[in-house]
């Protein structure tokens, strides 16, 4: 066997060699039935209404909107959401962040703890060309961002991350003082808390979620007691989510909406009863697959889980009644239900089980205007932070 | 809003931006402890007595080795399994051939079936330039790819697949000879079977797996009766995978082997009881991460199933007796079992679920040499076919 690592094999290979023949495979102006599958596709009227509703609701509260970008991953959306009245937009990793600040987002908030030191230099260096925040759960994360941006020369906004009820990141509430303290006592600015319940998002009934986040509440009250007794004021309470954010826009607490899949409602999403008094989304996202093989019982798409995820759920079938099941990797299998079963060759729309993993397997999106029956490819968007988990 | 399509936007941004910066996060000659995560990592000592096992057991059982690229999408690991003795790779889809024709695999079949005209279009231009096979399953099939061929004026061989079990793709066994028939009407090169037993890779007993490819056995000698019968011979049967190849290799019937996971060896694969007689293969593919957020109960990782692929159930931790649970996107979560916690910032490698999905999640692998504790980075190698769905 040849020793690995000659010349041809080096990191420059990463950009994949056909990546524009490839994105050539749909371009503007061809009709929905030109585009290639699978295809990550936007249905660009849905996503308007969509973006104008979460931007209308947060203007009528009063509360500052900040997207969760995680779920798109671009910054041409982000771009859009920002024109539309958002303040900026929330990321979960370093290499988010500087993929949409190379994109023009000149705001961001990594709603997440940073601990290695060479991405929290990478923190630093961001922070001299946008504005960035960041998130801390720990003694040991705030004395090293504070020496990554002494290093740097730069500042960042830092918030207290804790723990509403995920059971995941962030100090307990009453821990939230001591650690503010510190915050100031390493010379950074202390912004305010980050206070997300990512497992009520998908809590079934309203009444499960509207309880989910009264315990947020309550430990978003302990938090803010903690660091008023401890001598600091608590400038700004973040977070809520598409499941939730109704409940925290009336809370009197957060300032600040970071839902993200609003913009284009995946069947996770939908399969939750819709929050009283909350504006509805519709679906925009989908995969175009097509039926590549077909018997009498079963027909055979060529979308399987390298094109949609599926840790939330299987994709639902749009505008047929047919049954989806798992064909692995590279197929799905469909079964007849209401709806007989399509032909060989013919389109089937997937509306995705969750969005944000399956933005994370395209490089990018088809964004058809006019519908997806009769309409257009009207651009093709990168999915700029794709693969961007560093 | 503005409209999407100005040329800021446009296909050619779909090259990420900021990938040769990212690129350099690990160079050769770096240790190991150098690498930031999340991040893809070969145990490249390992691979290569795998690499070895599967050669010498192919060539001791006198079998073709025609291992499967979906696995690992990497031009450079597909010559190295060539260099072994392997007569050329399986792909699942005309992207994923078409990049490995690029980085320089000349010898490849694409066993699955491709319906899309425009696609066939590509199978046909691209059989111009390497030694290309396809599979069929449909007399629509293989009569647009007859058509494509003689549109390039190029060649390509056409294996039926017949379903063995796995209630997937493939005609049924007595239809073979039938389809083999058009297939040769239509003036293009019938090659013989494709004959894989998805689902039998993955029942847990080795009893379980002998007797799913004992039916698939079955469903081949039926098929190349019904071929027999209508005049023509079956020059291979082609198929089988890592947890039932020897089966196959037994049977008389079959002529290659497929099997694509035996290099890397997910947690999936391990789990099966071994097969009394087979070679026994290595974990070689791991996710390196790192410990981001930390309380008394659980420890926080900055890999999830945006860093590794959960269909097939979740990672195990290489080396310490923790439960991983599930963190969502960009998390995962330890529990205490025989192993204490890791603390805040510590390394943890992660066994994934299921390796071709993760694969494909990721940009390029970071190849290490001397063992994941003291080794060494010998090089990146770019996941040339990632995302290649299309």
């Amino acid at each position: 066997m040849n020793r690995p690592g000659s010349p041809p094999d080096d990191a420059r290979k990463a950009e994949p060699e056909s990546a524009p023949a490839r994105a050539t495979r749909a371009r503007p102006g061809d009709p929905v039935a030109a585009i290639d599958t699978p295809a990550l596709v936007i249905d660009l009227d849905a996503m308007r209404r969509n973006l104008a509703r979460m931007a209308t609701f947060a203007r009528e509260h009063g509360m500052r909107l900040r997207p969760h970008a995680k779920m798109h991953k671009s910054a041409t959306i982000a771009r859009l959401q920002i024109e539309a009245g958002a303040v900026g937009v929330c990321v979960q990793k370093t290499g988010e962040a500087e993929a949409l600040a190379d994109g023009g987002v000149h705001d961001i908030f990594i709603s997440n703890e940073v601990i290695a030191e060479a991405k929290l230099a990478r923190v630093a260096a961001l922070a001299q060309r946008v504005r960035l925040a960041v998130a801390v759960d720990s003694a040991l994360g705030v004395q090293r961002l504070a020496q990554a941006v002494k290093a740097a020369g730069s500042k960042v906004e830092v918030f207290v991350e804790i723990d509403v009820g995920q059971g995941r990141c962030g100090v307990s509430a009453t821990a939230a003082g001591a650690l503010a303290h510190q915050v100031l006592a390493h010379g950074l600015n202390f912004a305010g808390l980050q206070a997300y319940h990512g497992r009520a998002q998908h809590l079934r009934e309203a009444a499960q979620r509207e309880a989910a986040i009264a315990h947020a509440v309550a430990q978003v009250r302990a938090a803010q007691a903690s660091i008023t007794a401890a001598g600091m004021r608590c400038p700004l309470v973040t977070g809520a989510g598409t499941g939730s954010f109704l409940y925290e826009a009336a809370s009197g607490v957060y300032g600040e909406l970071q839902a993200g899949s609003y913009l284009f409602m995946d069947r996770d999403y939908a399969d939750n009863q819709a929050t009283p008094g909350a504006p509805q989304f519709e679906h925009a996202l989908f995969v175009k697959s097509q039926v590549m093989s077909r018997s009498a019982s079963h027909a055979v798409l060529d979308a399987g889980h390298k094109s949609h995820a599926i840790d939330s759920g299987l994709p639902s079938v749009h505008g047929l009644d047919l049954e989806f099941a798992n064909g692995s990797d590279e197929h799905g299998i469909l079964r007849p239900r209401g709806s007989a079963l399509p032909a060989l060759g013919e389109t089937v729309w997937l509306i995705p089980g969750h969005c944000d993993p399956t933005v994370n397997l395209h490089d990018h999106y088809v964004v058809v205007e006019g519908g997806l029956g009769q309409g257009r490819v009207a651009a093709l968007w990168p999915v700029d932070a794709r693969g961007r988990s560093d």
